[in-house]
């Protein structure tokens, strides 16, 4: 019995692997596309903050409607940091690779953030938003100060 | 009180304009979301691919995520086809901003398609993805063969 379901484990694992490896052709893809999902949702969080600072007028549909891409999109870059994509066009550390307990807790933190914000978007109260808005920019600079090269 | 709601529709055209603005810091900004939003669709669109094409197994609940993906993010890169943003780094062929009414068209056929997608990982049927992955990639092509530079 325990050859078996350590046979079936095995296999399991290897199905598992390439899937993992079918998402990305290669490590550039794998940073294009992680670069990708983080530009558009630092777009959208950046129109978010552009109503809570008074730079545009307060939008509660479009508000809701980034709040929800950025709760979608903060769940797709932490699978892309693929082993070996610490090498070409990226800005992320080796921290990333080397403390990836700490990375992951990192972007966990990021998307129970965004999950509140778009809670707090779903409201339509300005002030909810607004909080939600400041507790989700820290989770972003906290990651940002370990594990993003500085410029 | 003719010219009381031309003044009300140029201010309404003002903000509106003031708005489309603050979504880009400038054009580089506007490429940079649009190819993002673009590789991240490539990417689920092609895992979806790979599913239907048989390289990875069937998974009903990865292909309806990577669908939903899909129909969200074919909604984002129009609006940044901005002014100005046919210079830069892209690969956007002129015809973007000379021929407005055909590309918005070809935007709405991959939109409406991308809707299907979704509609189709929904079912949980592989042939009904497979059918509407198909009539996705058409759309995809045809623009991409009228509206992008050919490598």
């Amino acid at each position: 019995m325990k050859s078996w379901s350590l046979a079936a484990s095995a296999v399991a694992a290897l199905l598992a692997c390439g899937q993992a490896a079918a998402q990305f052709k290669n490590t550039d893809d794998a940073i294009e596309y992680r670069q990708g999902a983080l530009a558009v949702m630092g777009n959208h969080f950046g129109r978010i903050g552009a109503m809570v600072s008074g730079k545009v007028p307060f939008d509660a549909k479009a508000a809701q409607a980034s709040a929800d891409l950025v709760a979608t999109l903060a769940r797709l870059p932490w699978s892309a940091f693929v082993e070996g994509s610490d090498k070409g066009d990226t800005n992320a550390r080796p921290e990333v690779w080397s403390q990836p307990d700490k990375f992951k807790a990192a972007s966990q933190k990021l998307e129970d953030a965004t999950a509140k914000l778009a809670a707090a978007a779903k409201t339509g109260n300005p002030d909810a938003l607004k909080a939600a808005f400041s507790a989700t920019g820290e989770t972003c600079k906290s990651c940002h100060d370990d594990f993003r090269k500085k410029h």
